[in-house]
Protein backbone atom coordinates (compact mmCIF):
# COMPACT_ATOMS: atom_id res chain seq x y z
CA UNK A 1 0.00 0.00 0.00
CA UNK A 2 1.54 3.56 -1.24
CA UNK A 3 1.10 6.04 0.53
CA UNK A 4 -1.78 8.76 0.42
CA UNK A 5 -0.92 11.91 -1.98
CA UNK A 6 -1.24 15.22 0.30
CA UNK A 7 -3.88 17.26 -0.60
CA UNK A 8 -2.10 20.78 0.27
CA UNK A 9 -4.55 24.15 0.67
CA UNK A 10 -3.92 25.04 -2.80
CA UNK A 11 -5.12 21.87 -3.98
CA UNK A 12 -8.18 22.38 -1.88
CA UNK A 13 -8.52 25.80 -3.00
CA UNK A 14 -8.55 24.95 -6.67
CA UNK A 15 -11.11 21.67 -5.92
CA UNK A 16 -13.37 24.33 -4.54
CA UNK A 17 -12.89 26.54 -8.12
CA UNK A 18 -13.20 23.38 -10.13
CA UNK A 19 -17.14 22.72 -8.25
CA UNK A 20 -17.52 26.07 -8.27
CA UNK A 21 -16.26 26.81 -12.72
CA UNK A 22 -18.35 23.10 -13.63
CA UNK A 23 -21.18 24.14 -15.39
CA UNK A 24 -24.32 22.49 -17.45
CA UNK A 25 -23.02 23.60 -20.79
CA UNK A 26 -25.62 24.74 -23.51
CA UNK A 27 -23.42 26.67 -25.41
CA UNK A 28 -20.58 24.51 -27.22
CA UNK A 29 -18.04 25.84 -30.05
CA UNK A 30 -18.52 22.90 -33.09
CA UNK A 31 -14.74 22.31 -33.12
CA UNK A 32 -14.20 18.91 -32.87
CA UNK A 33 -12.76 17.41 -29.78
CA UNK A 34 -9.13 15.21 -29.68
CA UNK A 35 -10.38 11.47 -29.92
CA UNK A 36 -7.62 11.09 -26.63
CA UNK A 37 -9.13 13.86 -24.56
CA UNK A 38 -12.88 12.06 -24.76
CA UNK A 39 -11.21 8.38 -23.74
CA UNK A 40 -9.85 10.01 -21.37
CA UNK A 41 -11.89 11.77 -19.76
CA UNK A 42 -13.90 8.55 -20.32
CA UNK A 43 -11.42 6.28 -18.91
CA UNK A 44 -11.65 8.32 -15.50
CA UNK A 45 -15.34 8.13 -15.57
CA UNK A 46 -15.40 4.52 -16.08
CA UNK A 47 -12.60 3.58 -13.36
CA UNK A 48 -12.40 5.80 -10.75
CA UNK A 49 -16.20 6.34 -9.95
CA UNK A 50 -18.14 5.24 -7.02
CA UNK A 51 -20.17 2.10 -7.56
CA UNK A 52 -22.68 -0.28 -4.72
CA UNK A 53 -20.79 -3.28 -4.87
CA UNK A 54 -18.19 -2.16 -7.21
CA UNK A 55 -20.70 -2.86 -9.49
CA UNK A 56 -19.87 -0.46 -12.51
CA UNK A 57 -22.79 -0.01 -13.98
CA UNK A 58 -22.26 2.64 -15.87
CA UNK A 59 -22.59 2.29 -19.75
CA UNK A 60 -21.71 5.11 -21.82
CA UNK A 61 -22.56 5.11 -25.81
CA UNK A 62 -20.78 7.34 -27.95
CA UNK A 63 -23.48 8.38 -30.30
CA UNK A 64 -21.88 9.17 -33.85
CA UNK A 65 -24.23 8.16 -36.15
CA UNK A 66 -26.15 11.57 -37.18
CA UNK A 67 -29.45 9.75 -37.92
CA UNK A 68 -29.45 8.79 -34.08
CA UNK A 69 -28.34 12.47 -33.19
CA UNK A 70 -30.81 13.88 -35.55
CA UNK A 71 -33.65 11.92 -33.94
CA UNK A 72 -32.55 12.94 -30.71
CA UNK A 73 -32.86 16.48 -31.57
CA UNK A 74 -35.87 16.26 -32.68
CA UNK A 75 -37.00 14.50 -29.69
CA UNK A 76 -35.39 16.91 -27.51
CA UNK A 77 -37.63 19.48 -28.95
CA UNK A 78 -41.09 17.42 -29.03
CA UNK A 79 -40.38 17.43 -25.14
CA UNK A 80 -39.27 20.64 -24.85
CA UNK A 81 -42.48 21.81 -26.66
CA UNK A 82 -44.44 19.87 -23.93
CA UNK A 83 -42.53 20.59 -21.31
CA UNK A 84 -43.25 24.14 -21.66
CA UNK A 85 -47.32 23.68 -21.22
CA UNK A 86 -46.60 23.46 -17.61
CA UNK A 87 -45.95 27.00 -17.32
CA UNK A 88 -48.07 30.22 -18.01
CA UNK A 89 -47.16 33.76 -18.23
CA UNK A 90 -44.31 35.11 -17.57
CA UNK A 91 -42.71 31.58 -16.23
CA UNK A 92 -43.63 30.35 -19.51
CA UNK A 93 -41.76 33.22 -21.76
CA UNK A 94 -39.01 32.70 -19.77
CA UNK A 95 -38.92 28.96 -19.89
CA UNK A 96 -39.16 29.58 -23.62
CA UNK A 97 -36.15 31.62 -24.17
CA UNK A 98 -34.33 29.64 -22.27
CA UNK A 99 -31.19 27.25 -24.21
CA UNK A 100 -31.37 24.01 -22.41
CA UNK A 101 -29.42 21.69 -24.63
CA UNK A 102 -26.83 22.12 -27.11
CA UNK A 103 -27.38 19.46 -29.56
CA UNK A 104 -26.62 21.37 -32.56
CA UNK A 105 -23.17 22.59 -32.12
CA UNK A 106 -21.80 19.90 -29.50
CA UNK A 107 -19.08 17.92 -31.23
CA UNK A 108 -19.37 14.53 -29.01
CA UNK A 109 -22.81 13.43 -27.99
CA UNK A 110 -22.96 10.56 -25.34
CA UNK A 111 -25.74 8.65 -24.02
CA UNK A 112 -25.11 6.91 -20.76
CA UNK A 113 -27.25 3.87 -19.45
CA UNK A 114 -27.14 2.06 -15.83
CA UNK A 115 -27.34 -1.50 -16.34
CA UNK A 116 -29.93 -2.81 -13.90
CA UNK A 117 -29.39 -5.95 -14.30
CA UNK A 118 -25.33 -6.71 -13.69
CA UNK A 119 -24.02 -9.26 -12.56
CA UNK A 120 -21.19 -7.62 -12.01
CA UNK A 121 -21.01 -6.82 -8.11
CA UNK A 122 -23.16 -10.00 -7.21
CA UNK A 123 -26.11 -7.84 -5.91
CA UNK A 124 -24.17 -6.40 -2.78
CA UNK A 125 -25.68 -3.36 -0.99
CA UNK A 126 -28.49 -3.42 -3.14
CA UNK A 127 -31.16 -5.75 -1.46
CA UNK A 128 -32.86 -3.03 0.07
CA UNK A 129 -31.96 -0.31 -1.93
CA UNK A 130 -32.18 -1.93 -6.12
CA UNK A 131 -32.14 2.09 -7.21
CA UNK A 132 -28.31 2.17 -5.84
CA UNK A 133 -27.06 1.26 -9.87
CA UNK A 134 -28.82 3.86 -11.05
CA UNK A 135 -27.03 6.22 -8.48
CA UNK A 136 -23.99 4.84 -9.30
CA UNK A 137 -24.15 5.68 -13.13
CA UNK A 138 -25.44 8.93 -11.88
CA UNK A 139 -21.84 9.24 -9.95
CA UNK A 140 -19.85 8.34 -13.16
CA UNK A 141 -21.39 10.89 -14.95
CA UNK A 142 -20.36 13.38 -12.37
CA UNK A 143 -17.16 12.00 -12.18
CA UNK A 144 -17.13 12.27 -16.03
CA UNK A 145 -18.30 15.87 -15.74
CA UNK A 146 -15.60 17.17 -13.20
CA UNK A 147 -12.82 15.74 -15.00
CA UNK A 148 -13.88 17.02 -18.72
CA UNK A 149 -14.08 20.59 -16.37
CA UNK A 150 -10.76 20.21 -15.44
CA UNK A 151 -9.77 19.45 -19.27
CA UNK A 152 -11.39 22.86 -20.51
CA UNK A 153 -14.45 20.38 -21.91
CA UNK A 154 -18.39 21.52 -21.19
CA UNK A 155 -20.79 18.75 -20.34
CA UNK A 156 -24.46 19.32 -20.62
CA UNK A 157 -26.36 16.27 -18.83
CA UNK A 158 -30.01 16.89 -21.31
CA UNK A 159 -33.02 15.04 -19.33
CA UNK A 160 -35.79 16.52 -21.88
CA UNK A 161 -36.01 13.38 -23.76
CA UNK A 162 -38.07 10.16 -23.55
CA UNK A 163 -35.92 8.05 -22.24
CA UNK A 164 -37.71 4.79 -23.50
CA UNK A 165 -37.43 6.63 -27.42
CA UNK A 166 -33.70 6.73 -26.36
CA UNK A 167 -33.08 3.77 -25.55
CA UNK A 168 -34.69 2.25 -28.12
CA UNK A 169 -32.93 4.74 -30.57
CA UNK A 170 -29.58 3.29 -29.17
CA UNK A 171 -30.83 -0.13 -29.72
CA UNK A 172 -29.59 -1.24 -26.49
CA UNK A 173 -29.87 -4.35 -24.21
CA UNK A 174 -33.56 -3.59 -22.49
CA UNK A 175 -31.96 -3.86 -19.18
CA UNK A 176 -30.09 -0.57 -19.89
CA UNK A 177 -31.59 2.25 -18.17
CA UNK A 178 -31.31 5.61 -20.05
CA UNK A 179 -29.52 7.95 -17.39
CA UNK A 180 -29.20 11.26 -19.51
CA UNK A 181 -27.35 12.43 -22.61
CA UNK A 182 -24.47 14.28 -22.90
CA UNK A 183 -23.71 16.91 -25.16
CA UNK A 184 -19.67 17.35 -24.73
CA UNK A 185 -17.71 20.01 -26.55
CA UNK A 186 -15.28 23.43 -26.26
CA UNK A 187 -17.78 25.15 -23.88
CA UNK A 188 -18.36 29.21 -25.60
CA UNK A 189 -17.90 30.71 -22.62
CA UNK A 190 -17.06 29.60 -18.32
CA UNK A 191 -19.08 31.22 -16.21
CA UNK A 192 -19.19 30.45 -12.04
CA UNK A 193 -22.95 30.87 -11.96
CA UNK A 194 -25.27 28.53 -12.82
CA UNK A 195 -27.02 29.30 -16.12
CA UNK A 196 -30.61 28.84 -14.68
CA UNK A 197 -29.65 31.02 -12.02
CA UNK A 198 -27.91 34.06 -14.07
CA UNK A 199 -31.13 33.63 -16.86
CA UNK A 200 -33.61 34.46 -13.61
CA UNK A 201 -35.08 30.50 -13.63
CA UNK A 202 -34.07 29.64 -10.38
CA UNK A 203 -31.73 31.34 -7.45
CA UNK A 204 -29.11 28.96 -5.21
CA UNK A 205 -30.70 28.59 -1.98
CA UNK A 206 -29.04 29.02 1.78
CA UNK A 207 -27.75 26.44 3.37
CA UNK A 208 -30.71 26.13 6.20
CA UNK A 209 -32.88 24.36 3.38
CA UNK A 210 -30.31 21.74 3.14
CA UNK A 211 -28.59 20.59 6.50
CA UNK A 212 -30.39 19.22 9.43
CA UNK A 213 -30.19 17.81 12.76
CA UNK A 214 -32.24 14.62 14.33
CA UNK B 1 -17.39 37.77 -15.39
CA UNK B 2 -14.12 36.58 -13.79
CA UNK B 3 -11.69 34.75 -15.72
CA UNK B 4 -12.26 31.06 -14.96
CA UNK B 5 -8.98 29.55 -13.52
CA UNK B 6 -6.64 27.23 -15.23
CA UNK B 7 -6.92 23.88 -14.30
CA UNK B 8 -3.07 22.93 -15.12
CA UNK B 9 -1.38 19.43 -15.07
CA UNK B 10 -0.31 19.57 -11.79
CA UNK B 11 -3.63 19.87 -10.79
CA UNK B 12 -5.24 17.28 -12.98
CA UNK B 13 -2.43 14.63 -12.07
CA UNK B 14 -3.64 15.44 -8.50
CA UNK B 15 -7.81 15.57 -8.96
CA UNK B 16 -6.62 11.77 -10.70
CA UNK B 17 -4.75 10.90 -7.42
CA UNK B 18 -8.50 12.26 -5.40
CA UNK B 19 -10.67 9.87 -7.79
CA UNK B 20 -8.11 7.02 -7.07
CA UNK B 21 -8.04 7.56 -3.81
CA UNK B 22 -11.71 8.33 -2.37
CA UNK B 23 -12.72 5.07 -0.92
CA UNK B 24 -15.70 3.69 0.50
CA UNK B 25 -14.70 3.82 4.36
CA UNK B 26 -15.63 1.26 6.28
CA UNK B 27 -12.88 1.27 8.98
CA UNK B 28 -12.93 4.67 11.07
CA UNK B 29 -10.90 6.48 14.09
CA UNK B 30 -13.53 6.94 16.84
CA UNK B 31 -12.03 10.63 17.06
CA UNK B 32 -14.47 13.51 16.89
CA UNK B 33 -13.97 15.51 14.20
CA UNK B 34 -14.00 19.63 14.10
CA UNK B 35 -17.53 20.88 13.62
CA UNK B 36 -16.41 23.45 11.62
CA UNK B 37 -14.94 20.86 8.83
CA UNK B 38 -17.93 19.03 8.82
CA UNK B 39 -19.82 22.08 8.01
CA UNK B 40 -17.17 23.25 5.60
CA UNK B 41 -17.41 19.97 3.43
CA UNK B 42 -20.93 19.96 4.06
CA UNK B 43 -21.17 23.82 2.36
CA UNK B 44 -19.55 22.61 -0.75
CA UNK B 45 -21.85 19.81 -0.98
CA UNK B 46 -24.78 21.73 -0.76
CA UNK B 47 -24.05 25.02 -2.87
CA UNK B 48 -21.58 23.39 -5.79
CA UNK B 49 -23.51 19.83 -6.68
CA UNK B 50 -25.53 19.88 -10.15
CA UNK B 51 -28.76 19.61 -10.03
CA UNK B 52 -31.77 19.32 -12.68
CA UNK B 53 -33.69 22.67 -12.75
CA UNK B 54 -30.81 23.95 -9.96
CA UNK B 55 -33.77 22.67 -8.01
CA UNK B 56 -30.85 21.49 -5.33
CA UNK B 57 -32.85 18.43 -3.68
CA UNK B 58 -31.00 17.00 -1.70
CA UNK B 59 -31.51 16.62 2.51
CA UNK B 60 -28.67 16.24 4.48
CA UNK B 61 -29.50 14.96 8.06
CA UNK B 62 -26.70 14.99 11.11
CA UNK B 63 -28.46 12.31 12.77
CA UNK B 64 -26.60 13.29 16.52
CA UNK B 65 -29.61 11.00 18.13
CA UNK B 66 -27.48 8.02 19.84
CA UNK B 67 -31.24 6.35 20.05
CA UNK B 68 -31.77 7.10 16.57
CA UNK B 69 -28.02 5.75 15.62
CA UNK B 70 -28.38 2.48 17.69
CA UNK B 71 -31.43 2.18 15.47
CA UNK B 72 -30.16 2.32 12.70
CA UNK B 73 -27.11 -0.10 13.64
CA UNK B 74 -29.80 -2.61 14.03
CA UNK B 75 -31.59 -2.32 11.38
CA UNK B 76 -28.54 -2.75 9.22
CA UNK B 77 -27.88 -5.92 11.49
CA UNK B 78 -30.55 -7.17 10.32
CA UNK B 79 -30.78 -6.66 6.98
CA UNK B 80 -26.89 -7.33 6.04
CA UNK B 81 -27.90 -10.57 7.57
CA UNK B 82 -31.07 -10.93 5.15
CA UNK B 83 -28.79 -10.43 2.07
CA UNK B 84 -25.89 -13.02 3.15
CA UNK B 85 -29.13 -15.20 2.47
CA UNK B 86 -28.69 -14.34 -1.32
CA UNK B 87 -25.41 -16.25 -1.13
CA UNK B 88 -24.13 -20.05 -0.84
CA UNK B 89 -20.58 -21.40 -0.41
CA UNK B 90 -17.79 -19.62 -0.88
CA UNK B 91 -19.56 -16.43 -1.61
CA UNK B 92 -21.47 -16.30 1.38
CA UNK B 93 -18.01 -17.16 3.72
CA UNK B 94 -16.62 -13.96 1.98
CA UNK B 95 -20.10 -11.83 2.16
CA UNK B 96 -20.14 -12.79 5.93
CA UNK B 97 -16.34 -11.59 6.17
CA UNK B 98 -16.46 -7.82 5.00
CA UNK B 99 -16.89 -5.08 6.84
CA UNK B 100 -19.32 -3.03 5.14
CA UNK B 101 -20.12 -0.28 7.59
CA UNK B 102 -18.31 1.86 10.27
CA UNK B 103 -21.25 2.36 12.40
CA UNK B 104 -19.76 1.71 15.66
CA UNK B 105 -16.90 4.05 15.03
CA UNK B 106 -17.50 7.03 12.96
CA UNK B 107 -18.13 9.77 15.38
CA UNK B 108 -20.60 11.68 12.50
CA UNK B 109 -23.76 10.03 11.20
CA UNK B 110 -25.71 11.67 8.25
CA UNK B 111 -28.87 10.44 6.73
CA UNK B 112 -29.00 11.91 3.09
CA UNK B 113 -32.12 12.82 1.49
CA UNK B 114 -34.06 13.62 -1.94
CA UNK B 115 -36.89 16.15 -1.40
CA UNK B 116 -39.34 14.58 -4.67
CA UNK B 117 -41.75 17.60 -4.31
CA UNK B 118 -39.06 20.46 -3.92
CA UNK B 119 -40.96 23.77 -5.72
CA UNK B 120 -37.69 24.92 -6.30
CA UNK B 121 -36.10 24.84 -10.16
CA UNK B 122 -40.23 24.63 -10.49
CA UNK B 123 -39.91 21.22 -12.54
CA UNK B 124 -37.20 21.84 -15.32
CA UNK B 125 -35.57 19.14 -16.66
CA UNK B 126 -37.64 16.91 -14.92
CA UNK B 127 -41.31 16.65 -16.81
CA UNK B 128 -40.14 12.57 -18.69
CA UNK B 129 -36.97 11.67 -16.24
CA UNK B 130 -38.12 12.71 -12.44
CA UNK B 131 -36.32 10.52 -11.41
CA UNK B 132 -33.38 13.39 -11.88
CA UNK B 133 -34.29 14.81 -8.57
CA UNK B 134 -32.89 11.76 -7.05
CA UNK B 135 -29.70 11.87 -9.43
CA UNK B 136 -29.00 15.40 -8.10
CA UNK B 137 -29.08 14.25 -4.63
CA UNK B 138 -26.68 11.65 -5.15
CA UNK B 139 -24.69 13.79 -7.08
CA UNK B 140 -24.39 15.91 -3.91
CA UNK B 141 -23.36 12.92 -1.74
CA UNK B 142 -20.88 12.25 -4.00
CA UNK B 143 -19.62 15.70 -4.19
CA UNK B 144 -19.36 15.58 -0.21
CA UNK B 145 -17.36 12.23 -0.27
CA UNK B 146 -14.66 14.00 -2.44
CA UNK B 147 -14.47 17.12 -0.80
CA UNK B 148 -14.27 15.15 2.28
CA UNK B 149 -11.60 13.36 0.79
CA UNK B 150 -9.55 16.61 -0.39
CA UNK B 151 -9.80 17.37 3.58
CA UNK B 152 -8.61 13.90 5.00
CA UNK B 153 -11.70 12.28 5.87
CA UNK B 154 -13.54 8.92 4.91
CA UNK B 155 -17.07 8.29 3.92
CA UNK B 156 -18.94 5.20 4.06
CA UNK B 157 -22.36 5.23 2.03
CA UNK B 158 -24.42 2.60 3.67
CA UNK B 159 -27.24 1.37 1.59
CA UNK B 160 -27.86 -2.26 3.45
CA UNK B 161 -30.69 -0.76 5.56
CA UNK B 162 -34.86 -0.19 4.98
CA UNK B 163 -35.02 2.90 3.51
CA UNK B 164 -38.72 2.70 5.37
CA UNK B 165 -37.58 2.96 8.19
CA UNK B 166 -34.74 4.96 8.33
CA UNK B 167 -36.79 7.62 6.68
CA UNK B 168 -39.72 7.01 9.69
CA UNK B 169 -36.79 7.32 11.81
CA UNK B 170 -35.38 10.73 10.93
CA UNK B 171 -39.24 12.08 11.46
CA UNK B 172 -38.61 13.64 8.03
CA UNK B 173 -41.39 14.94 5.41
CA UNK B 174 -42.92 11.95 3.25
CA UNK B 175 -41.93 13.39 0.43
CA UNK B 176 -38.14 13.30 1.28
CA UNK B 177 -37.25 9.88 -0.34
CA UNK B 178 -34.12 8.01 1.71
CA UNK B 179 -30.68 7.71 -0.53
CA UNK B 180 -28.31 6.49 1.82
CA UNK B 181 -26.83 6.73 5.60
CA UNK B 182 -23.02 8.24 5.50
CA UNK B 183 -20.76 6.99 8.00
CA UNK B 184 -18.21 9.55 8.56
CA UNK B 185 -15.27 10.05 10.54
CA UNK B 186 -11.12 9.78 9.72
CA UNK B 187 -10.31 6.76 8.32
CA UNK B 188 -8.23 4.16 9.62
CA UNK B 189 -6.17 3.71 6.55
CA UNK B 190 -5.59 4.66 3.43
CA UNK B 191 -6.17 2.48 0.19
CA UNK B 192 -5.90 2.97 -3.55
CA UNK B 193 -7.53 -0.30 -4.29
CA UNK B 194 -11.58 -0.28 -3.36
CA UNK B 195 -12.10 -2.66 -0.46
CA UNK B 196 -13.88 -4.73 -1.90
CA UNK B 197 -11.15 -5.69 -5.01
CA UNK B 198 -8.71 -6.02 -1.95
CA UNK B 199 -11.38 -8.60 -0.34
CA UNK B 200 -11.65 -10.40 -3.61
CA UNK B 201 -15.35 -9.66 -3.73
CA UNK B 202 -15.14 -8.04 -6.96
CA UNK B 203 -12.47 -7.15 -9.71
CA UNK B 204 -12.38 -3.73 -11.29
CA UNK B 205 -13.74 -4.12 -15.43
CA UNK B 206 -12.09 -3.37 -18.13
CA UNK B 207 -12.89 -0.10 -20.28
CA UNK B 208 -14.80 -2.39 -22.72
CA UNK B 209 -17.39 -3.51 -20.79
CA UNK B 210 -18.50 0.49 -19.96
CA UNK B 211 -17.64 2.47 -23.35
CA UNK B 212 -19.78 1.53 -26.90
CA UNK B 213 -20.71 3.60 -30.02
CA UNK B 214 -23.73 3.93 -32.53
Amino acid sequence: MSTAPDFDEAFKDKLEDLFRWRRDVRKFKTDPLPVDLVDKILSIACVYSPSVGNSQPWRFVKVNDPKRRAAVKENFEIQNREALDNYQGEKAKLYASLKLAGLDQAPVHIAVFADTQTERGAGLGQSTMPETLKYSAANAIYTFWLAARAYGVGVGWVSIVDPKMVADLMDTPPEWEFMGYLCVGYPEEENQTPELVRHGWQERGELEAFIFER
